[in-house]
């Protein structure tokens, strides 16, 4: 059943400085365990997709910079599947880089390109998704992303709009539309045509490096040029890049208990609750008239709480932030504002 | 100039636990260095004193679980200057047993004696003072308290109305209040009769002792059968045992700066504040629409907040609290619940 041309790539090199003082510059959240269950979740992304393609055919994609973590984590890995970039340069180039690497070794390849830190709630039905995904790009060339089922008028996430219906889950794909404001998102999600970009990806190696050509053949030229080239691609999302440009793309309906923990706000809404909305992340916590806060601290560490409704209170060894839980744009004012005043040390 | 006869006694044998999580039940307040001066509150006190009276005349009695506490903080301090209470029962047998204590060494001593939690802003003012008060209690079998002319009406203090004009700024006592409620000290400051009474007392051993015989012998009688005695007797404060009794009690009108550390509260009414009214016991604090907040935070800890007024932050490692600031039960019900919940760990 796990077919030996279906690969997986796990991008791993964002900073996710929106999960400060948690995520660091030398531990993104990527690499942390959120929920207590001893996995972080690159662990259980890897393990997720694991049941998907054959081991052997999970690749990591990070930063250079993050190699060690990557290596502790998933002992598992063999070295020469971790690609390391040298430098920051967003989605678009790190596809084409692992697409470029994967057509080497196997010009058939399906590939699952895939962040590494996702929630996913029910395995089964991911599994089945993404098996019936990799069959439709073996045999269509089409560039294939997930699309979820919304339950909510979420300003956090992208949408798309499904346009004619090809087969089953899949749809031609009308547009893309980018962290709408709420009184928009209402409207996208009323229509019925709108359905969250997972930004998990799938297709055949040939299609997405055909695309890349056309559209964005200086990547691929940088990138054959090694590491000095692939610094000098440009900064570029895949989703900008290549997806709302291409005129293959298609979507899959999926449903598989799927949140983007992109932000303290997405941890809050998808963990449990008490009876007042509260979420924690351990168990040492006693609240007098809270509501709807998100709390995490270290293992161990007592947290006592009176009066406060819609804060993030995120404690860790060396940084205490509390802050208003809906400020989306709060923590990176904050993360600016500490490295020009303190420095690095903090951040 | 400092007299052999004149001696002090500092009282330092509280739990200060209005002061948690920064006070602990093995670490109270007056062991704490909350101004990030290099000195605890019983060294300051003890370095007060010894420019009072005699070094070697410098006495402390404390808890014996305090014992090894004392013996750090004041390596100068010889063993035979410590008393070691074997269990807690308030000021009134603690001063009975210091009391005798002293007298055996010198009957005719004059006797200072002080909380260990006290913060004095004018040092020279202080000496003058208490030179004034033991020259006082040297020439008259007076029991002697401490007044300070109050500058708000503070509801944490117990007040002292002063009768008819000895001399200088001494003063006969007409009556204790114990903490007022809030409009009843503003009654009380207006009249201009009523002063804080500090806690801090004189008088000569003979005129002490003749009292407690006089109006608590049960006490000198337990005290004198030694340990298992103290234990037998009444947990009882001087002020309501002895002061608000005795017939020859007089008040010495002071202005050195006073503050009674008793509770947060009072720490932040002393402290520097920003311009917002925020109070922080160490640095590393960015604050954003912050206003007439107490922080205390480890060092090296960054802080960062953000839409908190009247709010109590006090981080430890191992205990968070956060709650408002005037609440002035709150803390001594969460010190309860965090004791029958999660046990002694965090107490």
């Amino acid at each position: 059943m796990i077919n030996s041309n279906n690969y997986c790539v796990i991008m791993s090199g964002g900073i996710g400085s929106r999960f400060w003082p948690y995520s660091r510059k030398d531990l993104p959240k990527q690499f942390l365990d959120f929920f207590g269950t001893g996995q972080s979740l690159i662990q259980q992304t890897y393990d997720r997709y694991c049941k998907v393609v054959p081991q052997e055919n999970v690749f990591v994609i990070t930063n250079i910079r993050y190699k060690e973590l990557v290596q502790q984590q998933l002992p598992q890995l063999s070295e020469d599947h971790i690609l390391l970039e040298p430098t920051r340069r967003n989605t678009a180039p790190c596809i084409a880089w692992a697409s470029m690497h994967i057509q080497q070794l196997n010009p058939e390849a399906n590939i699952i390109v895939a962040p590494s830190d996702h929630l996913i709630l029910k395995e089964t039905e991911f599994i089945n998704s993404l098996s019936k995904g990799l069959e439709f790009v073996s045999q269509s060339p089409q560039l294939l992303t997930l699309g979820i089922k919304p339950n909510r008028p979420e300003t956090e996430y992208g949408y798309i709009q499904i346009d004619e219906h090809l087969a089953g889950d899949f749809y031609k794909v009308k547009t893309f539309i980018e962290k709408p404001e709420l009184e928009f998102a209402k409207v996208l999600i009323e229509s019925g045509e709108f359905y969250w970009n997972s930004g998990i990806f799938v297709w055949n190696v040939k299609t997405i490096l055909d695309t890349f050509k056309e559209i964005m053949p200086e990547i691929i030229q940088w990138i054959a040029k090694g590491e000095e080239g692939f610094a000098s691609c440009p900064n570029i999302s895949i989703d900008y890049g290549i997806m709302e440009k291409a005129n293959n793309v298609h979507v899959q309906l999926c449903d598989f208990g799927w949140a983007d923990l992109g932000t303290w706000n997405s941890l809050h809404e998808v963990a449990p609750k008490d009876m007042n909305q509260n979420v924690s992340t351990h168990g040492n916590v006693l609240l007098y008239n809270c509501h709807n806060n998100m709390i995490a601290a270290p293992n161990g560490k007592l947290v006592v709480l009176q009066d406060l409704e819609n804060y993030l209170i995120a404690d860790t060894e060396n940084v205490l932030l509390i802050c208003k839980k809906d400020d989306k744009n709060a923590i990176r004012k904050y993360v600016n504002d500490v490295q020009v005043k303190l420095g690095e040390d903090y951040i």
